[in-house]
Formats: C-alpha cells, structure tokens, sequence
C-alpha cells in the first residue's frame, strides 16, 4: 500500500473540478458548520458580564441582563453589517475584501493579520475548553489532556480534508442538539419562572454578596464597559459567514445572507433567555459550576435534559474549532491569489477543500495547544481582540462604500476593484448604523487590548505586525518573479542562449559511466569527459579503460585533472566554470552526471551522492543546467542476466564502481 | 562567513594528499596516542582482581599478586602475538586482516563487530569515568554529567578532525604526566616498603576481613577465574598499535613493534607496581576510596604528587577515549575498502584522518553516553567482552599463519592473499605461544560471557550478529551494484539507446518556459510541449499567448490535455510515460522543465516544486532523464534592467507566474 492508498483510504476519492457545485452547503448544514463558535459562545458569554460586575456587590449582578441587551444591540448592529457585505461581495472574503476595496491594503492586511490569529486561537481555545470539558468528567485524564487536544485537532483536520459537505453532516448534529436543548430548557425555565400552565414555581436564591468596591463615576463606567466587552465574546465568529459566501449553494449571497440572520437570531435568543434566567433566578458566578450548569440542574433538575445539555456544551465548544477551520483556509486563499501568502494555498485539494491551508492551521493551532499547555484560560486574552479590530475595519469599509452607493442615481451602477454596486435606497440610515458599528467595535477593542494587555494581549499585538511583515516579504518576492519572468518587451536576444557542449564528470569507466557519456553524446557535438586523477597508477589504469570502449569515448575529449586533495569537487567544479565562464560566457552549458538509483532508497546511504553534492555547489551559478542520467541497479542486472545466458563474472578487483 | 570558511578555522587548512608522510607518527607521539587505554587501564585493573577474591576473605587478598602475575603473563604472550602481527601485516588491520587472512571471512567479520563495539564502548565508558572524576570533586556538576560528557566526547572529536600529529602532540602531555606519576610513586613506595637509603618506613595496615563463603573445588578456581578476568581488563586496548601499523613514520612496522613492546613494559610495570604495593601494605577495596587514590595517598601523602596522580588519572581516563578514535575509523576504512561498510568510509578527509569514521564514532558514543546516562560501571559489563573474542581469533590466526611458514625452507617465500611470507625461524615455538595465547583469552571470553551475560554483556552478544548481518546487507548491495555496472561482456546494444525527444511540462507562457523551450530545441529535433487545461478560457489565454513567440514555439509540437481534477501532475506522468512505453520503449527519454531559483533559499516555499514533485514521481521509471533548467529569479532581473532603460512594465494580472 504506497502513500496515495493511503491518502485514498483517509481522505476519500479526488472529486472532478466540476463537482464543485454538489459539494456547496445547504442552509442546514451552513448553519451548523459556521454558527458553532457563536452558539457556543452562550457557554460562557452571560458568566462573562457577570464575572466582571460581581465586584460591585450584589445589586450589580441585576445590571447584567441590560448589559447583555446591549451585547444584544450590537451584535444585531454587526449582523446588518455583514449582512451588507454579504450582498455587495458576493464572491465572499469578509473584513478583508471589504477593507482592501474601500480602505486600501494597509487596513485590508491588518483585518487579515488580526482575523487568521484569531481564526488559530479559535482552534486551540476550543479545544483546549472542550477537553476541560471531559477531564472535569474524568479527572484522571487530566495529565493527557494536551494529547487529547492534539487527537481531536487531528480528527476535525481529518473530517475537514474530507470535504466541506462531508464535514457539515457530521458536525451537524452536536450544533442542532445544542440548540434544541438549550432553547428547551429555556422555554421549561420560562414557563415555569412565569407560573403558566400551572407549572410548579422556580426555586429563587437571595443574592446577597458585599461590593469589592463603590467606584463613582468614570471608574463605574469603566466596570460596565469591561462588562460589556466581556459579554462582546459572544460576538466571535459570526463574521464566519461573510468569508465563505462562495462555500454555499447559488444563489450564493441570498442563502449566506438568510443564514446568517437565522445563526444572529438563534444565538441571541439562547443569549437573551440564558441571561435574563439566570439573573432572574438569582444565580452567581462560581468556580466551581458554570451559570449554564446551575441554571439548567436549577431548571430541569439533574435529569437527561441536564446531561443532554451538558454533553453537547462540550460537545459544542469543541466543535467551534470547526468556524476556524471554514475561514482560516478561505482567507489564506484570498491573501494567497492577492500575492500576500505562499501561492500554493490557493490551490484545492482532491476534495475541493483548501487542503494546505487546513493542515497550516492544524500545525499552527496544534503549536499554540502545545506552548500554552491546552489552558484555554491562558489564550482568552488573546482571543477576541482580533475579531473586534477586523468587525470595526469591516464597518468602516461598508461605511465608506455606502457613500459611494449614495451618490448612484436610480438605475446606476457602478464597479469598484472587486465588486459592483447598483442604485440603492436608505443609504444615509445604512451608513449612520454602519458608523455606529465601527465605532462601537472599536471601543471595545481599546478596551480589551488595555484590560487584557498584560495578560497576553500583547501577543495578538505583537503577531499582527509581525504576520504584516510576513505579507510584504511574500508579496515582494512575488513581484520579483512576476518582473523576472514578463515576457513585456520580449526581444530574441532576451533568452539566454544554450551552448552546444556538455561536459561528462567520470570517476571510472563502467556502465553508469559509459551510459551518461551516450546521453552527452547524443544531445551535444561537443562532449568534454573530465575524470580527477591523484596518481601516476590511476591516470595509466583509467586510461587504459577509456581506450576499451572505442565505440563511445570516440569523439569525446578526455581532460585529465591532477588534484593532490580528497575534495575531489574542487577542481571539476571550477574546470566547468572555467569552460563557462571563458569559453561560453552567458550562454548555458550543460554538465551530464551519472545517478545510480538503487532498488532500496535507504541504499542511498552507501553511495557518495557526488551528482547531488556537484548541483548544490553549482546551485548559483546561473549558466549551469546539470542532468542526472539515472542508472537504475536492479533493471541493468535484469539486462545483463538477458544478455548472458550465465550470471556475470564481476570483476570486482579490477573495478572502481564508486559513484 | 560561509560553511567553508567555518570549517577552516575549525579543522585547519587542508592538507595535500603528498603530505601524508609528514602526518605519520613518531614513537614518542605514538606511545601518547595509542596507550592511553591501556595504560589507564592501570586506575582500576588491580581493583577489579580484589575485588572478586575478597569474598574468599582477607587471606584471598593476598592471592591477588600472583593472579595479577598471570595477567602479566597473558599480556606478554598476546604483546608478543601482536608484534608478530605488526611485522607480518605491514598495512595494518590487526585482529580483521589476520582472521581474513588465515581463518576466513566470517571469523574476520567477527572480530571486526566485536572490535568495532568495544571501540565505540571505550569512548564512552573513557569519558563516561573521567566526567565521574570530575564530578566526584564537584558534586553540584553531577547534575550536568551527560552533558560534559556530551562536550568531551565534541572536543575529542575535534582535535581528532585536525590531524593525527596534531591531536598525538596534544594528548602526550597528560599520558607521559599519568606514567610519570605513577613510577615515582612506585619508586618511593618501593623505596619506603624496603627501607632503602633509611627512608621512614610505610604503615602496614592487618587486614582482618571474614570470608563471605569457603567455596572448595571447582568453585574456589571459578573465584580466580573471575579474578582473572577481571585484571584483564588491563589488556584492552593493546592491540590498537597493531589496527594502525600505517600511522607510523617509516619504517612502519619496526617502529610499531618497538612502541607495542614500549607499551607493554611500561603499563605493565605500572599494574605490577601498583599490585605488589597495594597488596603489601595491606589496602582493601573500598567503595569511597580508589586502590591508586589509598596508594598514593598512604605513599606520597597528602601533597602535590597525590593531586598530580588524582589529576593525570581522571585526564588519562578521558584520553583513553583517543584510542577509539585511533582504531574505529581505521578498522571501518578497511571494512569500506572490502565493501563491508559504506565506501565513504575509506575516504580521507581535508586533513588526512577518516573523517567520517571520527563523525560516526562520536555519534554512536553520544549516543551510549545519553541511553547509558553517562554511567560507566553500566557500561564495564559490556566492555572487554569483544576484545577477548578478537585476541583469541588474532592469535589462532597467527597460530595458522605460522603453520604456513613453517613449510618454507629457507630463502623460500610465498604470497597470501593479503601478504608476503618468508621463511624463518622457531616457527614451532611461536606457534604454541599463539595457541595457548588463542586458548587462554577464549577461556576469558568464556568466563566473561557468562559470569556477566546478566549484566548486560548480553548486549554485545546482540550486537555482534547485529552488525555482522549489517556488513553482510552492504557487501550485497555492493556486489549487486559492481554486478551493474561491469563492463565484463558489454557490447554496443548494451547502453541504453537514448531517443531524439523532448517533453516539456509547460504551466504557462513566460520567460522561464520560453527558456525551457529554447534548451529543449537545442538538444533534440522532437520538442512536445505538453500543458495541463482545466477550463475553455484557460486554453483560450494559453494558445494566443503560445503563439506570440513563434520564434520559440515554431517547431514544437503542443498538447493540450484536458483535466478535470486538480493533481495536473496526473495528466502529465501519464503522458510522459506513455510516449515512454508506446513510441520509444527501452530507449531513455528526456524531459525538460523550467526551475526557479529565487535569491534566497527559504523562498523555495513559495513555490509549487513543480519540477521536484514530477521527479519523485518518476524516479522508478528506468527510462527517464529530468532536466531542471534553472531560472535565477536576480540575474533574470539584472538582465531585464540592462536590456530596457525604464524598469520594465509588470503585468501581473496577465500573467500567471506559478511555477
């Protein structure tokens, strides 16, 4: 079974390019594939606000649910937002299209910068807070748990390389289980915290805990601005859409639009009703317990719904790595056709995935799983940040662009670099809440990067300049070879010209040798064999064998060149120089070696590699084409056993076979 | 700085091959370079032979001189085997040309495993107890054993990598300073036990130690047998002289024999000395306390004479390292040059040592010292083992040569396969001296084998056959590959025929394929271009920018092939291969792709390894030559800059630059 086997067995049959089609996504399986990192954000979103209003004493934790309205408002705000660039970027690229079209490359690189960091966070948080999830069940698996996290990165990577339909199946159902219970559970707390249809009344606890601290003014302000950007971590992942328009089936931007509505309406639903039970019932923050937990055991007691919930939040938070698996690989592939990543992360793979840029971020994400320890806790600070920066340049960008929408008469339309726009109405209201937005996102970016600076925001600060860096560095070395390789004012003159002679390295006369020497013959009228001799005894002895073969060594001039080092790469190397450089300067010559392939690779080992080691010494050369005539060991012992009806007398003594 | 220029001021500069004579050895540099294992051998031989006769109680001790004179015998019977040796075999080679040569190959390649391990042992053991000496007077060092051990092992190696003269002026002065200190403290110790010159007499300690068992018979002589084995311990090492005859200045075997017998006489003047003492004065082992450190100490006392023994014996100790380094690469480049290991081994490096046998003998100690924690008295059991088992082959060897000899009348002299012999005289005594010099080391190969199979000499047992089959797989190969390439009965239909064509993968029109084209043009009259077309447009956009170089494109014959997934390198082996098989079957056919060279070499990642990628698919068959035409990314520029005056006007859009 050789490695495409295997590769078939893992990954499936190659699907035909104009598959491509029957792989896109239908509305039930997009949802589940894209909404999972915000739905599973109500993991945790609600407990969030309430962490950070608990300092000021019990009557704060009422403040939680307006603080979460909020949230609310906002993600409402960013959802019409990306609901714009939806329909006015049909061909998808989220932020990153959006700022490349309306604020230049500099804003458009940062979105990108800040989204793939966030997008490889997203993984390693994910599953690193979804493996917590199972060694809190089994505590003796506590020691593996970064092993478990690398096992379940593999096996999304795995699902992921096998297709984007494929994927969406299998991940549907954790996000859908989710999903009912969670709203299940709701309406049960609802109707029973209402007293309707005569359901027994909820248990309310008195929530009585001294304030930490009376901040007035602009320090209470600053508390309930932490607050909100607490509860903005429920807003991650719901730009997923926005990149991946062209993942779902025609009519592409309808479908991604009427999604991404149906992912904002069902995770503020779940949002809502979690932080108005949840405050209404009077729950705190505990360590020991999640509010998702205590609300549900307090709700539905500790039945099969609590574990059906329970199973499926971790479920649920393992599977938001899934978010970054659809973007990260799209955004690669947008950078890598603008020329700002490596070009290769354009290309699909068998299953019309994009492969290298799913295994990159398996290897990135695996990378941070393994220097943070799997310790969620210790990336947090580092998440959300880069979403907030790419939500408030997204923003901007639509707010620019609606201005050039608003001055289009009825029935204009117009292209701009990547899109076109028509005539629209309401354009004043689309750009005032498209300000708003940005504006809004942007203060809770400076309000989480100067919070959680020392707490490892810095790093996500430090890695968007530094994958900037890295963009301009691809991106020049594009242009270069782009220049290099124009054709634009393409003379005759402009091709270098090949010399008409090959100069043969031979280190003994056998049939390797004798082999290339024919080749050289056969493509050249020139042919120089050159051989290194380091004693009188080995110039006679050569000699001698070269005169045996009159049938190939005629017509070949023989240089013998007397060396008195080992380094016998010395002075062949600069006798080709020499010919090229004085005899045929600037033209390309052409040097013939002789390459034993032997039956076993691993048999490599026990030859001198003098072809390779020659190619990487004349590697800068410009001028120099090198070719390596196979000799291939078990098929020439088959030849020969045809030729002789007996096994060959090898005269080992009398010949020289190194290579 | 380059990797040349580094190697330059490590190694030193390198030294033509006619200087070889001025690199030889004289005696006094020799004796240094060769004795340091044998000699050393002295810090723990005594001790070993104590150590087994104490269980027979105090009386027992006494029996360690007379045990300790039947080593001395041992020594003297297998010095005098080995000097035969060394006048015999002139080119060196030891225990492996003497098996070859009178036993057969199978014994050889027995003494060649036993004494490659053992040599391999003796590093790491060597440096394994000098570290422990260090770390005994630094115990906070301790923590750091494997590591100082790792850096002694690195600057044996180096000083090894820069010559043999060299390395044999650096390691004389602490062997000459180690025997120094040994005889004047033997001398005094003499002096003081006889009371000669009215020196002040030595304390005599009453050693009152109860036998732990009274063993009678057969046991009782198993005790010194073990005893016995144990001081010959004292032996290994002594027949490194004989592996490197050719290290000397000449003439070679004179000067060896006369530094073998120096040898012998000075290490054993030492055990002797050392033995008589110690067993005299009464010391016992003592776990705390070395025999040499108690006997120096209760002799010299305290003072500057103790520290300079305390200090040469752990230097010597880690010297004794050097003699491994001496005889490995030594043993291994006659093994290379009988093609029972890689034949790189046998190749002399810049500064006339066998550098790759030094690389590889550091490597395998490394490796011991880390699995083995740099703890010697783990490695002792697998240690001397495989020496016993190649002085015993060594001395049957002699023994059988000698048997030839003796059938010479005088002024006869007859050739074997790897020497001369001529007549001489008391064959009949020499013969017997080797056969009870064979027997009596089998005797303690026998004894040693089992009294510490347990203990890990079992090892050895395993890696012997382990290495014998290794040499086995190596010779195969190289039969199979001389077999190949033998020009024994080749005829002209016996080259590969070598076809008129050229395929040329071409991705897309620009100057790198252009140049690819023009290369191709030059060395055939069949150019086919072949390219890989996923969609109307894509070919559309190929064939008008295909004709817009009719200088180039004229004469080539171009297809398209259409594809429908996204692994173009499908398409194109299949082509390749069937114009293979089809139109010029056995005969070599050439394919020419374009190469990026991009100024550095990290940019590599960049591209699509087109051309790497299509050569590992096509390594197995037998009939196909690649040619990388290389495109330098810079020099194409500098080119373009000459040709036009403006900088030339990139139309990236237009053009697709992947490679």
């Amino acid at each position: 079974m050789n490695i495409t086997d295997v590769k078939r067995v893992l990954i499936g049959e190659p699907f035909p390019t104009s598959m491509e089609m029957h792989e896109r996504l239908d509305k039930i399986r997009a949802l589940a594939i894209f909404a999972s990192d915000p739905i599973s954000s109500n993991a945790y979103a609600t407990e969030a606000i309430m962490g950070v209003l608990i300092v000021l004493g019990s009557g704060a934790i009422a403040l939680t649910l307006p603080v979460g309205l909020a949230v609310v408002s906002l993600v409402l705000l960013v959802i019409f937002s990306y609901v714009q660039t939806i329909l006015h970027y049909p061909g998808g690229g989220g932020a990153y299209m959006v700022a490349k079209d309306n604020l230049g490359t500099v804003p458009s690189l940062f979105a990108a910068a800040a989204l793939l960091s966030d997008y490889a966070l997203t993984v390693s948080v994910s599953v690193s807070a979804g493996v917590r999830a199972i060694t809190s069940a089994f505590p003796e698996a506590f020691h593996y748990r970064i092993e478990i996290a690398l096992v379940a990165i593999l096996l999304i990577t795995w699902v992921n390389l096998r297709g984007v339909r494929e994927s969406g199946t299998i991940f549907a159902i954790p996000t859908y289980a989710f999903i009912g219970g969670g709203i299940l559970v709701i309406v049960i707390g609802m109707v029973r915290y209402f007293g309707m249809f005569g359901a027994p009344p909820i248990e309310i606890t008195q929530v009585n805990i001294a304030a930490q601290s009376s901040p007035v003014g602009f320090a209470f302000v600053w508390i309930i601005l932490r607050a909100f950007a607490g509860g903005c971590t429920a807003l991650t992942g719901i730009e997923a859409i926005s990149d991946g328009v062209q993942a779902f089936k025609p009519p592409e931007s309808k479908n991604a639009a009427t999604t991404m509505i149906a992912m904002g309406i069902t995770a503020m639903s779940l949002f809502i009703g979690i932080t108005f039970l949840s405050t209404h019932i009077g729950l705190v923050p505990n360590e020991a317990e999640s509010i998702l937990s205590q609300m549900t055991r307090r709700i539905a007691g500790p039945g099969f719904l609590y574990y059906w919930v329970q199973i499926f939040t971790a479920l649920i938070l393992l599977l938001a790595a899934n978010t970054g698996y659809q973007d990260f690989p799209r955004l690669s592939s947008f950078l890598a056709a603008d020329s700002f990543m490596p070009r290769w992360l354009k290309n699909r793979g068998d299953r019309l995935v994009y492969s290298s840029g799913i295994v990159m971020l398996a290897v990135i994400s695996s990378l941070l799983v393994i220097v943070f320890r799997a310790d969620e806790i210790a990336m947090l600070p580092l998440y959300a940040l880069g979403v907030m920066l790419s939500f408030s340049l997204s923003q901007f960008g639509m707010f620019k662009l609606m201005g050039k929408v608003a001055k289009l008469k009825p029935g204009e339309s117009m292209k701009t670099n990547v899109t076109e726009i028509h005539y629209e109405k309401h354009t004043l209201w689309k750009r005032i809440l498209n300000a708003v937005g940005a504006f809004v996102t942007f203060v809770v970016f400076i309000v989480l990067l100067t919070t959680k600076f020392k707490e490892g925001a810095w790093v996500v600060a430090l890695a968007i300049p530094v994958l900037m860096a890295m963009f301009y560095t691809v991106h020049r070395h594009y242009d270069r070879v782009a220049a290099a390789l124009s054709t634009v004012g393409l003379t005759e003159a402009s091709v270098n010209e090949v010399a008409d002679v090959v100069i043969v390295p031979v280190g003994d006369i056998h049939r390797g040798t004798l082999l290339a020497l024919t080749y050289a013959k056969r493509i050249s009228n020139d042919v120089r064999a050159i051989t290194v001799v380091t004693s009188p005894e080995m110039k006679d002895r050569f000699l001698t064998r070269w005169k045996k073969f009159p049938h190939i060594t005629d017509g070949i001039e023989l240089s013998l060149l007397e060396y008195d080092f080992r380094d016998v790469l010395v002075p062949l190397v600069d006798y080709i120089e020499h010919v090229n450089k004085t005899e045929f300067c600037d033209k390309l010559c052409t040097v013939v070696v002789p390459e034993f392939i032997p039956e076993k690779k691993a048999a490599a080992v026990l030859h001198n590699q003098t072809a390779n080691r020659l190619r990487s010494r004349l590697i800068d050369n410009k001028d120099i084409v090198i070719i390596e005539v196979p000799f291939h060991i078990d098929s020439q012992l088959e030849r020969i056993a045809c030729e002789t009806e007996e096994t060959p007398n090898v005269d080992v003594v009398e010949e020289n076979t190194e290579e």
